[in-house]
Parts: C-alpha cells; structure tokens; sequence
C-alpha cells in the first residue's frame, strides 16, 4: 500500500471549528504529528501513534512525516488554523523539495482549516469585508527589513492588515516598531483589534486605535488587526458595538 | 424572546468542508437567507423558511434579515467560503449602521468557513506558506483605479496575491488589465494558478507563469493566486507537481 500524508488544519480551538474532512483524516492515521498544543487536542484510538513536538522542529517534523509516509503508513500532520498559513503545509513541501525520491508514491495533501484572523474577524464584526492582507512579524524566517517594507506597502495599499505572530517571548518589542512603522503612513485613529485566543476559554478580544495600540498587551497567541482607512465601529442603539470594512469604497 | 442573527459560512462547496458550528447554527434557524445557490446546497428541516435571492442584492437582503431578527425569530444568512470575506457579514453591518434600532436586543454574530483561498491553495500545495493578500477585482464597489494602486503595491511588497472574482460576464477582460499591471513589477515567470469550483464536481486547477496567464480562462468561480518571487514548484521524484512559498524568505 502507498502512504499518505495529510496535513491538516484543527482551526482555531474549539472543536465545532474543525471540519468533517479534518477529523475524518486524523481518525483514519495511523500517525499523527505536530506541535504539542495542536496533537494535545486529539485523543487517539487504539493502535494510533500521537508525535508531539516542539514549535521550532518544523522542517525536522515534516521530514519525518515524510519518511514514515514513505514507509507506508497513514501519516497526519496537524496545524492550529489553517495549515496552509504560516503553518506546516509549506514545511511539508520543503521536506519534498529537499528529498523528492521519499515522497514518490507517497499521497499527499493539505486539508484546509478556519485561519485565525478569520476566527478573530468573526467575533468582531467583519473587519476583513474589503481587501486585506496577512503577514507574519516572525523575523526568524526573514528579515526585519522585509517585515518593515511589507508593513509600510500594506499601509500605503489601505489593506486590513492582519498579523500573526506579532509578539512572542524572545520579541516582546517589534509589534511597537510595527505600529510606529505603520503611524507614518495612517491616521492614529485607525482601528486596531487585538484578538487573544479566539474560540478559547480565555478567549479576550479589544478595539483600539493605532495612536494607543503601543500599551495594548499581545502574545503568540494574539491576532492583530489593523484596519484600513474605511474600517470603522458600528453601534446598536442598545450600545453593543463591532467593528467593519464597508463592501464598498464609495460608501464611506 | 430576542432575536438572533448568525451570519454564516459554508464553506468552498463540500459538505465535509462545513464545520460543525456552521451547521448547527443553520439547523437552528427559523429562516435561512441568501445567494440562492449557497441556500440550495442545504435542505430545510420541517417549518424552515428558505429565502434565496440574487447575487446583486447584498443589502437588501442584510436588511430583510435583521428585521426578521428584530421581529424575535433565528435568522440565518449564508455566505460561501468565509462569511467575513467579501461576503455577507460586511452587508449585515451595513445594515445595523444605517438601522441601529433595528439591531438593538438582536443577537448578531458571524460563523467562520473555510475562504475559497485556503481551499484553492490546500487543491495545490502551499502557496500561501508566506506573506500574502487578498483583493476582489470587481469594480461595483470599487474605483478600478484603486484595484490598479493595490495591484502594484501588493507586488512592491512581493505578497502573494489570492484574487476574489476575477471575472464575470459583465467584466471578462480586467483580470487581463491586473495581469498587465502585475507584469510592470513581476517577473514573467511569476507562478499563477487558477482554481476554478475547487471542491465541486467540476473543480480544475491549472497552474501557469504571469507571463501566459492572459490566455486562461476565468469566471466568477475562479480563485486565482499569483505567486510572490519566491513561489515555486516542487516535484516528487515520480513526477507529480505541487506550488509553495516557502515559510523562509531565506531559503530561496
């Protein structure tokens, strides 16, 4: 028998996020690998194999996935949100890239998942209802430089900017540079959203503006949104309120 | 009792791509609205009302769905895909902005779906491994000269550029004109894939270079994505293709 490697997207959290395809393929693996949070989620069936690993092994992960995909066995590999953003879907094809006799006969594909920023834009309101743009302020992957040009052509573009990944222990800082860089291009009124652990128990989602976004605390787990120049607060007359980009430019 | 408003997302077309969350919430409804064909892909239970209307008719029928909420009912609206993405949860704020008292004691929330992007890029690899963007290229809520601005920065910044409805009869020829105007930034080699009816029946993904993209056929159904500088193919050794970004602007 060929193996099969799937990678998969768990969504956000909560398990209703979690597609029929996502949980049909990770019933059917014989191996399941990914960074502990994400395999901490499953529980597994007699006979089944759960690999965790850590969040910094990605590439090593992959080619292991790889591998035991070649040796035949029904291989998942799982990511939080989609795993085709930022996650371990590009990984993957990496480890193919590097070794593409291992992934011969073997199956492989991506089953996609609710990203994060479509799970953080949900419980505001629809800030990403006109054009947007993701970008991941991870500089481990790439240069700060890259980051700071991409954040200033975002700006400049007026996309909805999300960003993953905008603080983690080891930078607690560059999502302040982040904000300063994109103060030169937009009004300090702009609508920022921090958006922590969506769909969790500790779930906690704030509205603020670009000129106050410096003191708002994120984490690994934040997802922050920056909105474009339409993107404003909706009230109800009784007081609730969300936040919105208007379909149309022309109805600002 | 109050009313609710969940506004919702199927998904890119299969049932398994629902997630659970999006099905309770329109097996809960009282009223089901939308784009007919999202509403036909569902059956109504016993007492449901159906309400399917056209594509063009994005407000009214955000409208008609938080009266039925105000009048205390479960009001659904389907979107495809996300509905946060150039979809129906924009229209519904729309519609609390310009009718506050409406939305007043309404229950107004947004069920995430799996965004035609991240289908089309789970269909191919992983060409959204990196930074990337999303515009729509309808010019009915837009000024086409700003399409044209968002094009050129978006390829400044060298994300990878998932295009939302890229044509339609009324508008065959624009996708030509961003081809024309992502061509003045990009290389001609620039991977393009386009991703028609991914998850249907008549799905069929083609992938080609910037350089030939004017010769292939879009419609509405139609995701197309244009790589950044550093998308690429990759190759098993047996032959197959797939198309990623790799997560490292680095390891180019």
């Amino acid at each position: 028998m060929n193996g099969q490697l799937i990678i998969v997207g768990l969504g956000p959290g909560p398990q209703n996020w979690v597609t029929p395809a996502a949980s049909e393929a990770v019933g059917e693996a014989d191996v399941v690998l990914g960074y502990a949070p994400y395999v901490n989620r499953l529980t597994p069936r007699t006979g089944q194999i759960f690999e965790a690993s850590d969040n910094r092994e990605e590439l090593a992960r992959a080619e292991r996935a790889l591998e035991l995909a070649a040796s035949g066995q029904r291989v998942v590999v799982v990511s939080g949100g989609d795993p085709g953003v930022f996650a371990m879907a590009a990984a993957v094809y990496e480890a193919v890239e590097k070794n593409p006799v291992s992934a011969s006969s073997v199956d492989i594909r991506v089953e996609p998942g609710v990203t994060a920023m479509l799970a953080a834009a949900a419980r505001i309101g629809a800030p990403l209802g006109h054009d947007f743009c993701a970008i991941s302020l991870s500089d481990n992957l790439k240069s700060w430089a890259t980051i700071e040009r991409r954040l200033r052509l975002a700006a400049e573009a007026d996309f909805v900017i999300a960003l993953y990944n905008p603080a983690s222990k080891a930078r607690p800082e560059q999502i302040k540079k982040a904000f300063e860089i994109l103060a030169t291009v937009l009004p300090s009124e702009t609508i920022v959203v921090f958006a922590r652990a969506v769909g969790r128990a500790d779930e906690d989602v704030d509205v603020t503006t670009l000129g106050r976004a410096a003191d708002a605390l994120c984490d690994m787990r934040t997802l922050v949104m920056i909105g474009s120049r339409a993107t404003r607060k909706v009230q109800s007359a009784d007081g609730r309120s969300w936040v919105y980009t208007p379909r149309s430019e022309r109805e600002r």
